[in-house]
């Protein structure tokens, strides 16, 4: 048997929020999520795994709604972005390198108490993946932004939080509106939160799925 | 207030599990999740989103231990490849193209009973997603594995099982060990889950963050 959680999920209430979940298209701006729903959706963000701990990301909460219409026609014009409660912009460390490495070594030390020489193994395994052409460098950051997005959307589902991730987005004009580069930042996809309108049309589809036996294989 | 499900999880009870969850290094051989427990993950991945719903995606759980053993060598030796419950090899699409597409419009119109025509629109996008350069569409698809993954983990952890996500695994050993290629699809990255052991040191470590006002800022 596994140890688990105190207050572990039941397999039922995972699965009946899972097939609850849908990619929301219509959202209804009258809707807010609960402040407590809300703070641990941002715990879920910062809890995220990533390689090595790195967490080369950030995320941005964006409230401004002056922002938020100027988003839109960044985004295929799609009605979420100026009508859920909440719209994180997930991005990626911009160059990300030794610098990020060091300082992730010196948040180890703090947290744990540990001498940064317990390190030192560890360290130059990340120096060494982050001196790797830059490109690959970058492409191996946003798929651990990917990851993010998987927990954010999970766990969203799991408090009965509705969401919609979107990939469609001119990631140009998101960083240039929010001025994410200057502050080391380049925007990566984006994820709306809040409610679905009554009268969402898409979210009463059935779910498509490949058949399990096609997605799932034993060996 | 959004409509939450039935059973929502209260948000204690996520930020009890996210926190309770690390990367296992030490998995117990002897503690195996519960049927009811993993059925509900074998779930959870297949209602994984993706972009387009396109699942580009194939699970691979390994019970053969033989070939659990093989594969230990090419996960830099890590125990939890043999150890572990289950061990699950995350793999995408080789040559992700017009076949998956049109093998998921089809699905679609099976489960909604709809007419393919209905879906001219959205299967002119998903082909002209998928003909971009093949390297690009490669990349693109393996980032939607990534969202699987932590969909996985978010899971698992809600549910108290432990896992351990590996991407420092030697790609081409496995899809040759395991045959994955022949069957169209390429190894991506692995997750083990089970039950921590007791002594796992690693596991009784203080989680490392940056500060949550590093990684979350609002606009």
């Amino acid at each position: 048997m596994t140890v688990a959680t105190p207050e572990a999920v039941s397999p039922q209430a995972l699965k009946s929020a899972l097939n609850w979940r849908v990619a929301v298209k219509k959202f209804d701006p009258a809707r807010r999520i609960p402040a407590a729903q809300w703070a641990a959706l941002e715990e879920a963000l910062t809890l995220a795994p990533s390689s090595y701990g790195l967490q080369p990301w950030k995320f941005f909460v964006v409230e401004d709604k002056a922002l938020r219409a100027k988003l839109q026609p960044a985004s295929w014009g799609q009605a979420q972005i100026v009508d859920a409660d909440k719209l994180v912009v997930f991005a990626v460390k911009k160059d990300l390198g030794p610098d990020h490495v060091e300082r992730f070594i010196e948040r180890i030390c703090e947290v744990r108490r540990m001498p940064k020489e317990a390190l030192t193994q560890y360290r130059k395994m990340m120096l060494d993946s982050v001196s790797l052409e830059p490109a690959r460098v970058q492409a191996w950051a946003i798929r651990q932004v990917y990851i993010a997005l998987g927990v954010f959307l999970t766990s969203a589902a799991a408090l009965g939080v509705d969401a919609c991730p979107m990939e469609g987005i001119d990631k140009d004009q998101y960083d240039q509106i929010l001025g994410l580069p200057a502050k080391g930042w380049n925007a990566v996809l984006v994820a709306a939160a809040g409610g679905r309108a009554d009268d969402d049309a898409y979210a009463k589809l059935a779910k498509v799925r490949f058949d399990r036996h096609e997605l799932i294989e034993i060996l």
